[in-house]
């Protein structure tokens, strides 16, 4: 995964003697937070399907885009300030939900979250955390969102979806796109050199004969969504890992109130669009109706513009929460939240528009 | 030819190392067999004509196509079960023919034939091979079929089309891309290296003053074809090595059963299209009068389904059988299929598509 | 950024051996000169907002285009002379203001204004210069103009813009894609080296938890425009760092004389486009009611060629002058003029056209 | 030059070791003569305009194509033989007027031209020859061609005509793209690398301050060409160094015999188009009523036929010849021909066509 060396610290010598307030980007801060990963977990984090293009794609895809700067606007008042559900946030950057920060630090999710609400954006939290959930909700400011996958039985999961709300989650994000786990190399790679580590039990099995790779996966179906929603009971759900338009159309109808574009940052099906590349279409599919989310590739504030020039209300970082907590726990992850603020900051600037409403597709052309 | 560094073992250090079982992907496998090759076998099997271009094309061809997942399907009873020519496959990919398995190991094509017959998947005997014809059917389960050079004399090509269907062949695959044998610089290039080799014999002569190039390949015409299709009596005749809807469309007419897009792995004519490249409109010529197969470049699981998607009722792999081979003999053989087996089930999950039969174009975008 | 390969001595080793007229092209040039630049000051230079990417853009783009050669053409009087704004030049390629050329040559902007009258291009003074104005206007010869920021105070940049005209400027370039300074990486990273440099004061800024964005930039409006326009006094208005049609159509409205179409040397705002990439919308928006001008990625005479072609009244160098500055004194922006105007002498006859004016869009094609 | 690697000695470490009959395809023969050349020669005849992107664009514009193979064809009586402006070749594959072959080989142009006798294609001597013409014209078989720089001055020019024909060459060949010596960088930093060289004279001059830059070429109009073609009494005359449909139609209606797509290997302007790339428009605008030539890129008898098949009626080579002809002299350049026509027959075979007559536009596509 051409990805590696973005974070690996071989290709940034220096990032081993940096402080977390030395970093000038989210890039450096990643690096800096590879050379305090156990390796083993950086691989696992690291990991994504097949040859790994889908991740690489994720980050291109923003390459290929163009900015459009604009003279003479009236600035005054610029902010970055937005609402996300209807909740006001400093700026609409996110914390996707990952598995297990415990691995990248000992306070794991409960850093994670509280750096989100120091920096006032949302945080969502992972079913697959290394904290108790009550821990994290209660670390977690609004917008705090919960992540659950969800599979054909409908009692257990109602239950999980209450005690989530009950915990004080706001909003439930249910993952669709892991019917079956995706066929990671890196990961059976990496198992392969390190047979004892704990990292990666149950993944190996891909290759046993007797495998059933579908009691890997949450399946759920069209149909189930409609309990699904029922047990949200009025409270907002999200469907996260939409990739089509006509999903997402067809997830409004049945009354999810907003769609998350995630390719489960290329873990999942290897050459899988680009999540920026599917964004218009989805835009185009919700017509309004739902919000629109987007992970995968975010690594700079103009990339967050471009998203949301594109029709995103927000969007959310994965792996850079991840290796920025391995940089420095909670300082680490607002340390990637106050530079994405900076450069988004600037970026609205120097494309003329003083705030999140003002920034429109005209802004962005294609290299 | 570019394609040299993914099987050779210099760029995967620790594949001589590995064992079959420990392979997580076709390409790990290649390198494996790739140690154990006779360095003038694996550019034997490497060589193609020209620079190469082609054989890479084969290969980048499926990294410009992007697949289009879909979420919330149904997915009780996936399966990639299918037929082939009426036949049932486990799953629509199978072993191309090509020559001379012997040089890979020692069981030669009775060990590649019994793999597919273990993954129930179709085996295509060349008629280059080194085992006799009359073991390799005896080792081959259904589908099991056979390839032919014909030239233009009627009788003695009349007379080796029924021997193949008398040894239980079930089809006839009538290789018509080698009308003169391709200009092939690496094989050249070997052969100046190893002037004593067994392997390379015969094609030197490319460079000699009086060759007669004409000689060395097997012609037959349209008009041929009448009498071929007459000779295989109501067996299938399956055409191989068409790379364009004209003569996808003429074939047709003509009475084949089905239509093979192959460019011979590269070896012909360098600079001929991908064969996924001119898939589409082969498929389009056929109107549904045929099969279409496809072999050139299939490596993953992925590559299946975006050419089964695109409307090959089945692919093939070549040089992967034959460096699985190499690594370990018929089990090396079926530890690919079942790699390939593993990714398109996982694949076809992801992409919302239960079975075979509902895999389709729409599935599939370009980059 | 990429850049840095095109003018750091280490790539080009035999760079510091070389004198000024030993140089065939600007690169190389720039490549002495870089030799010669104190490696704090270099990084200054070449610092560029984000990855560099829009710096790399810039050049790039020229080698996207082609163009169209023409034979049999009557050269007779083949001439590079043209007007800027109504004074003659010997030929369309000028000097941009940028920032601090003394860091580059103790005679700093003299030398170079007195190299741009030696060749008799246009001269454009930065704010920011090292060398008092009145000596930097008594050096150049004309045309000579001076570049200005300006906030939204009125009293103190009326009294800046007639202080600029009774020096002996002739026009007034208005630089307006500050309103913030862009977020530059290699600045702050530089910074960091050498924290107690003179050359990044204020810069490492941008990561000081209360910095105020906002109060490093330069912000006027629209609205504001109206009494600049005024405050010239009939003087030519050039209105720099213009990057899109509309804004360029409605600087005109407004009353400028000329539109720079410039992204500040990729400074500002990273994955903006190339400036030669927005140059056809911007040409068209003015729709021949303006002068348009263009800096950013020019490095030979064919560089200039295609964007006179394309409709640019004249082109300017940033870094070249600066770096050429830096390898020679006033010598060696002369030498660097030198060899722009024979390449765009050479590839005017070869295009057939022995006049500026001769030159157009048919002349340039896409790659 | 990026095309220094494909011919130079280090990168084809086993080069020099060769021997002609060695050698499989035409680059391997320009790497064994790279190896005996003088590197100051080499360094001239690969010499082109600028960084060179011309030269490259000749070579990777073949890249680009795709050929359509063609099955079941009557390949009965396949040949590659031609006419050209009347006369029968071997194959429609000649060589290209270039100056100097003396430099390459003691026997000079006499052995080249022996060599295209020897394989019956067309020879083009060029005015700049080291050996006299009368010697050329009676070592060259038909067809034999003439190439003539021709100024504004009537005389002289109707001299130098009279004379070549008088020799015996069939066809004068008016190369019309050197109005003015292009901007060579590679040439000019050689000579300053080798001041004393003999063979860069005169060029150094293009960084003199005094320079004439005009008086470097040879100009003639549109005008002047009349009483050129009448100078031709009636003898073919062939336009060298059309790059534009505009200008292949206006030389047939001052009647022209052939136009002659050139863009002198690239030494001329630096960003031309590759001459591949325009051979369609001027195939075009000529309809049929002159023969179109090209040369530029041919290395391989797949990009010879790339062109025959998209319009062209013969194809020359330039550098391959020099650098054939210091391999091995006489035999050098016939075993050069040798790959051309047995690469050429091949793919004709492959693609169908038993006649060059038969190649035509459906067999090309792009990539």
């Amino acid at each position: 995964m051409d990805a590696a060396w973005r974070t690996d610290a071989p290709n940034d010598p220096g990032a081993a003697e940096r402080s977390v307030e030395d970093c000038v980007n989210v890039e450096e801060l990643m690096a800096l937070g590879s050379t305090r990963l156990d390796p083993e977990v950086r691989n696992y984090y690291l990991a994504a399907a097949g040859d790994g293009e889908t991740a690489r794609h994720n980050l291109e895809a923003f390459t290929r885009r163009r900015l459009r700067p604009r003279v003479l606007a009236d600035l005054a008042g610029l902010s970055t300030e937005s609402t996300v559900l209807g909740t006001p946030v400093a700026m609409p950057i996110g914390i996707s939900p990952t598995a297990e920060h415990g691995l990248a630090h000992p306070e794991g999710e409960v850093a994670t979250a509280r750096a989100a609400g120091r920096a006032r954006v949302p945080f969502c939290a992972s079913t697959a955390a290394t904290v108790a959930h009550d821990d994290i909700a209660a670390a977690a400011a609004s917008p705090r969102w919960f992540q659950l996958y969800v599979g054909p039985e409908r009692a257990p999961n109602e239950a999980a979806i209450r005690r989530a709300l009950d915990l004080g989650f706001e909003a439930i994000v249910l993952t669709v796109d892991v019917p079956i786990v995706g066929y990671r190399d890196l990961e059976l790679q990496s198992r392969r050199a390190h047979p004892d580590s704990p990292y990666y039990h149950g993944h190996w099995g891909h290759l046993a004969p007797g495998y059933d790779a579908l009691a890997s996966g949450f399946r759920s179906t069209w149909a189930d969504l409609d309990w699904i929603v029922a047990a949200c009971d009025g409270r907002p759900l999200v469907l996260k890992g939409v990739q089509s338009g006509e999903d997402a159309g067809r997830a409004v109808d049945h009354g999810v109130t907003a769609v998350w574009v995630s390719n489960h940052g290329g873990r999942q099906l290897d050459r899988s669009p680009a999540t920026l590349d599917v964004l218009e279409e989805v835009v185009g599919a919700t017509a309004g109706r739902a919000e629109v989310y987007l992970d995968g590739g975010i690594r700079r504030g103009i990339d967050a513009l471009v998203a949301l020039a594109l029709g995103a209300r927000c969007v959310f970082i994965g792996r850079p929460a991840l290796f920025a907590l391995a940089a420095g726990g909670e300082d680490g992850v607002v340390a990637a939240l106050h530079l994405l603020h900076r450069e988004l900051f600037i970026a609205m600037g120097l494309v003329g528009a003083p705030s999140v409403a003002d920034l429109g597709p005209s802004l962005v052309g294609l290299a």
